[in-house]
């Protein structure tokens, strides 16, 4: 059984590495935070007897043999964090399974298959896009030359950021082929606390699309230049963002609207600005619908541009169809919470995760824990401890299953 | 009479200073290449056998003695630039007063009163807000103690900007009081070029009105969070900003309103921003009328945020009413372009200038040249030889009049 005790000490032992003064935590992918947290986390493998191995990209995996060889069961998550992030946001899913294997070795116990653990470089999409960056390129999603190439939001390479901590190890793309494979994670939503539930039983995950925009103008005096004469690229992406609310507005949950990043430039109070960079990541379970809202929000803002006598370009940051868990594996752990007594509910996923990328290569499901207020990717996200206990336990019954203990 | 090759070759030397590789000047108030420029200018006063004085805030004049003592007839402008500025924003007035002077001297004219001329700190108000900082200060309208305090967009405060580069001087606030005051400015914009005229007769300047305004909501995951429990303060700027468009349309010319500065925090693509912070610039020749923008703007922008679930707050980075020049010297600057027979007209600048600073105080009058495509504030900021020739002409006609020759 699970000790919910040692699993919260090591959460909090890892959310150290970058704390903010505030609370939170900023361990952004490839930074030295995230190098620090990686040895921290490969020491307690080492401690835990398994055996690690790294990956081009810089994901880590350590495996508990068993009985018979062959793939292993696959616990994983991530531990990079965004800027302003919380102490559970991938971290919980890692140093669960961590929890698992001790929990393993201290029944002494020995599963037919082997038991496995690991972490995703740069799930978090924060510093590089697209995110689900390392399990994507390991599940063959992503093309691993191409991601070398991305240049995070401080100007470096991934290729150089995984050099500067010596992140990445040797094992090539394809070297990680699970059983299976399972996520516990914060729900990083409102769903499950609001119907006072412990567990959601994660059926996907939706559709996600990132695009990044550039409107180009003219710079110009803001005192002189009158209005019609303006090309102001700022007032062209002050229309895309609004309206990519309308879209939200107007297709109804669960479709979600976000520009998240937005830079004008020269950026001084009395000129027009001549560029404007933005980011709109917008999400839907259905992938027609999510079709329909990037078609409307293209069109829309190849008006305003045009309205506003500016050029403007976009460039996909990520784009991932909506995924369907495994029914079997799904059905696994709803009936392990329902076996351990937790209220529990299926529901998709709104965030994207590192397993929906093993979706289409192996049976993969997750395991969704409350989140209070549903607030994540903010430094106030917390989850009680006995909604982790029970989580950690539902994932800790089904690996048990998966690998036939 | 005018040397323009003279004019002309200190215009392209001071542009050197601060020179960018695309073309343009970014010597920002106070900064190191400010401090280069100062240097020279200073330098060319000296060699003219200017007397020079500076004073607290770094406004520096030169005067050349005059038959009699008493108040100079003064010619001023800043030789301060934005990020990506042009030539002749500010040099022009300054330079074109050192060939006045220049050529007075090389006439061996005598005039009964001092002839000086000036450059004032920080008029942009790129760096530091408010503009018009330096002349504001001199002439009793900004408070020398406030404005030291003044942090710039670089976080660095107006005192430690002076003293990083030394630019301050003993004389204090009112040491300046011309007799009379002049200021040769490009227009900045297309009314001359496209009436195809040589000379703007200034008539007065329009109000000025500079916000900041903070929204605050709460970062939040950009895939869980569903649109109506969010606190969006990146959505509720950008309804400001439309709102700020929509304002400058329904009052028609000569309102203008420029989101010029705007930035979003974290910043990151998969978190709802938390924090947004831009700048609202309102400008219109009429008192009521902008301040009839100035309150639909706050109604509407504090409407946005509570519908969004944010906080917003203000502050006033500049506010100056619409300024008319002096009659008699405007009718001299009219009657000088007629007599040099360059076809002129009047009309109001839509840009701040030092010279408004010293209209409550003493007979003040400027004086425009066209700017081609009327572009100013921007690299490509351009105004021929021959319109230069002419507005020094008719600078130095009238300075040669007030000053009695
Ligand atoms: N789980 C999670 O926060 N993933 C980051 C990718 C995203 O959904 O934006
Ligand atoms: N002339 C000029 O560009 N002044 C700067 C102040 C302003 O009008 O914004």
């Amino acid at each position: 059984a699970i000790d919910i005790e040692r699993l919260m000490a090591r959460l909090e032992r890892l959310a150290q590495i970058g704390a903010l003064p505030g609370g939170g935590v900023k361990r952004l992918a490839l930074s030295p935070e995230d190098a620090e947290g990686r040895a921290l986390v490969m020491r307690w493998m080492r401690e835990l007897g398994l055996e690690i191995t790294t990956d081009v990209i810089g994901n880590c995996w350590g495996i508990r043999v068993g009985e018979e060889d062959g793939p292993p069961v696959l616990m994983g998550s991530h531990i990079d964090t965004v800027a302003t992030g919380g102490l559970y946001d991938g971290s919980l899913g890692v140093l669960a399974g961590l929890e698992v294997i001790e929990a393993l070795n201290a029944a002494g116990a020995r599963t037919r298959r082997p038991v496995a653990v690991a972490f995703f470089t740069n799930e978090e999409g924060a510093r590089f896009a697209p995110d689900m960056m390392g399990s994507g390129v390991a599940q063959g999603a992503l093309p691993l030359d191409e991601m070398l190439e991305v240049e995070g939001i401080d100007g470096v390479r991934l290729r150089d950021a995984l050099a500067a901590i010596d992140a990445a190890g040797r094992a090539p793309v394809g070297a990680l082929k699970p059983h299976s494979y399972l996520e516990l994670h914060i729900e990083q939503g409102p769903v499950l606390e609001t119907e006072e539930l412990q567990i959601g039983v994660v059926t996907g995950v939706q559709g996600i699309s990132w695009t990044e925009i550039t409107v180009t103008g003219a710079s110009a005096h803001a005192g002189t230049t009158p209005m019609a004469l303006r090309h102001d690229a700022g007032a062209v992406a002050a229309r895309i963002s609004v309206e990519a609310q309308q879209i939200a507005a107007d297709h109804g949950p669960p479709q979600v609207a976000t520009v998240g990043r937005l830079r004008v430039s020269p950026d001084l109070v009395n000129v027009v600005p001549q560029e404007a960079v933005m980011t709109v990541d917008l999400r839907h379970t259905d992938e027609a619908t999510l079709q329909k809202a990037e078609t409307r929000l293209w069109r829309a803002a190849q008006d305003f541009a045009r309205t506003g006598g500016c050029a403007i370009t976009r460039r996909t940051l990520a784009r991932f169809e909506p995924v369907e868990f495994d029914p079997a594996l799904v059905d696994s752990v709803e009936a392990a919470a329902h076996a351990r007594g937790l209220g529990h509910r299926r529901m998709p996923s709104g965030a994207g995760h590192d397993a929906q990328m093993f979706a289409p290569n192996c049976p993969s499901a997750m395991i969704f824990v409350p989140s209070q207020d549903g607030v994540s990717h903010n430094i106030h996200e917390y989850t009680a401890p006995s909604d982790i206990a029970g989580g950690a336990q539902v994932l800790m019954d089904v690996v048990c299953q998966q690998a036939e203990l």
